[in-house]
């Protein structure tokens, strides 16, 4: 740190990415992307007449594809909101809709971001204890005052609250903003942007990144009344007005006509998830129903940082997290069959040696 | 605004960025964007096999792209630093070295962006005014014990402070960052950036967008003493690690290894603005000796909004500022001979027009 650094981020923690290794070496498990490529639509799109354009700044109203999702998910393109990756949408909602007066309450156990956010702000914050099994108990979210945010499906647990308790939560906090966190809704869960249309206090951030096999475009977008909608313009056209770039436009675009092609791969993902989560049952884990691309599993042979270190020294990458509530657990991505099958075959080799 | 809004937004005006109309039926001269396409490097570096990669995210810590800079710079990798666009490292340098006791400090007439961020932040600026013939006084940013943000060439004037001028701030300034936008150097300035390894309070910050034709693929680099990049480093973790996609990676490194090409069209866009500014004078225009890829002109024949109106119904966009102090000039891009050739054409026209 710098002595020029404003004082308040002396103790700010940053976020950690799950590892990033550029070498391509690993089957990697660790970070919830898609183990398919995009759509061809998309390969075709990314192209040297696309990129001849790149002398020219993106439209910083992103238009086209405003209208684009607006239409595949028949809503009003006044109702959508486009940014650099999800969390630049996240960013700006704890900017916007938190102050010194209102501060933001998330789970414990949830988007490590979260909290980052809230410190980056110098915010007031709740971290809501999860119930013993991990589920989210609606009601500790009612009348808090604050900026209300909820992963859903959660992560790491992968776990999903109705659409009707997510209701519940919108109605019991009419003075404050909530933010549902649909990164991973594709894959099984139930989106509740259609109660924008219900709610003036309701944003509903998704993103290309997971389902749509985009994450390293940085594509997120969400759904809100108007008017909070104009509250996120005027914060980005304040920050950085063309976040979203030429070449991530024109694949977004892409991305939105080949749609059915992304939603077979989310299907493909909820089978190898199925079979994923059998397997590690009969081999004595615990694991959590999950409506997202990925699963949170514990064994009872070995404890989680062991099982993440040993399967990294076999070349599969799977994400610890330290905190104590859930060290015992690690977070594995559903990549494709045959990943997924190298993947059940190394555990069983681990949990063999161990008995040894 | 909704009522959700932090209130201390209520009344930011956010920026407003040049017109962007996506029907390309208009010569283009209002944004500064470069006439040129990227160099073949950067068209054959985006296609699909790079596409099919977008399901990965890209490295947050950009370490192959650190490497091409700092290598053809001349510097080491921790002095760079990168992120989405220049704006956003305006943003990210108000953000961190500005708080409610250090300031910002820059001049009247500048990039319009840095009054926004100001105010974004809530802190106290000062907006130093131009000497009369639009220069910048040194001295009037000695000692300010404010962040000092002066952009050189300055825009939408086209002047440059010396590098002495320029040293001589940075020194009279030990307690504060003095932020130096060289987004137009390319086009004859003289860089500051070799001073960093002699000053820890300097932040250089140049872009893409225009000498190397990438302002549609959002990529700005800075350089730095190392502590003032961790500061950096720690707010873009703090907000979106992932803010440099893939492709935009990719075109960036390809520029990076053809960079002659683009040292070669910045040659002819001098050559083109100074026929351009020798053809204006003729015409009896007022122009001020440009550093940059535009030019700042007024006529004495026909006041600045005219001129600008005049020639949008002619299918040709120069950008005019509202500004009082400089509603008189046009800021003019220079674009391709040809293009400059049309653009001055339809001046002469409308100056006969004016006549009859």
């Amino acid at each position: 740190m710098s002595r020029y650094l404003n004082p308040k981020y002396k103790n700010l923690e940053a976020y950690t990415p799950g590892e990033q290794p550029q070498n391509m070496k690993y089957i990697k498990l660790n970070t919830n992307e898609s183990p398919y490529p995009p759509s061809d639509g998309v390969l075709s799109a990314v192209n040297a007449k696309e990129a001849s354009l790149l002398r020219l700044y993106s439209d910083p109203e992103s238009k086209d594809l405003k209208k684009a999702i607006a239409d595949l998910y028949g809503v009003n393109e006044k109702n959508v909101y486009l940014s650099n990756g999800s969390d630049d949408i996240l960013n700006f909602c704890f900017m916007a809709f938190t102050s010194e007066n209102t501060g933001a309450a998330f789970p414990e156990i949830s988007y490590g971001f979260y909290k980052v956010f809230a410190d980056l702000y110098g915010i007031d914050y709740d971290r809501i204890p999860l119930k013993e099994d991990f589920t989210i108990n609606p009601a500790d979210y009612y009348g808090l005052g604050k900026l209300i945010v909820i992963a859903n499906p959660n992560a790491p647990t992968g776990l999903m609250l109705s659409l009707d308790d997510i209701e519940k939560i919108i109605q019991e906090n009419p003075e404050n903003v909530v933010l549902i966190d649909e990164a991973y809704v594709d894959f099984g869960g139930n989106s509740a942007y259609k109660l924008i249309d219900k709610y003036k206090n309701l944003i509903v951030v998704q993103t290309f990144s997971k389902s749509r096999s985009m994450a390293g475009a940085r594509l997120g977008f969400a759904f809100a009344d108007e008017e909070l909608i104009e509250d996120l313009e005027k914060i980005k056209f304040s920050t950085n007005p063309y976040n979203v770039n030429r070449l991530t436009t024109a694949a977004g675009l892409a991305a939105l006509r080949d749609n059915q092609y992304y939603m077979d791969r989310c299907k493909e993902i909820i089978e190898t998830r199925n079979f994923t989560t059998e397997e590690l049952v009969k081999l004595g884990f615990e694991v959590l129903p999950s409506n997202a691309n990925f699963i949170f599993a514990k064994s009872n042979d070995i404890d989680g940082l062991s099982l993440y270190q040993e399967l990294k020294n076999k070349g599969i990458l799977i994400r610890h997290f330290s905190d104590e509530k859930i060290k015992d657990y690690n977070r594995i991505t559903i990549g494709t069959r045959e990943e997924m099958e190298a993947f059940l075959e190394a555990v069983k080799t681990i949990l063999k040696e161990k008995k040894i």
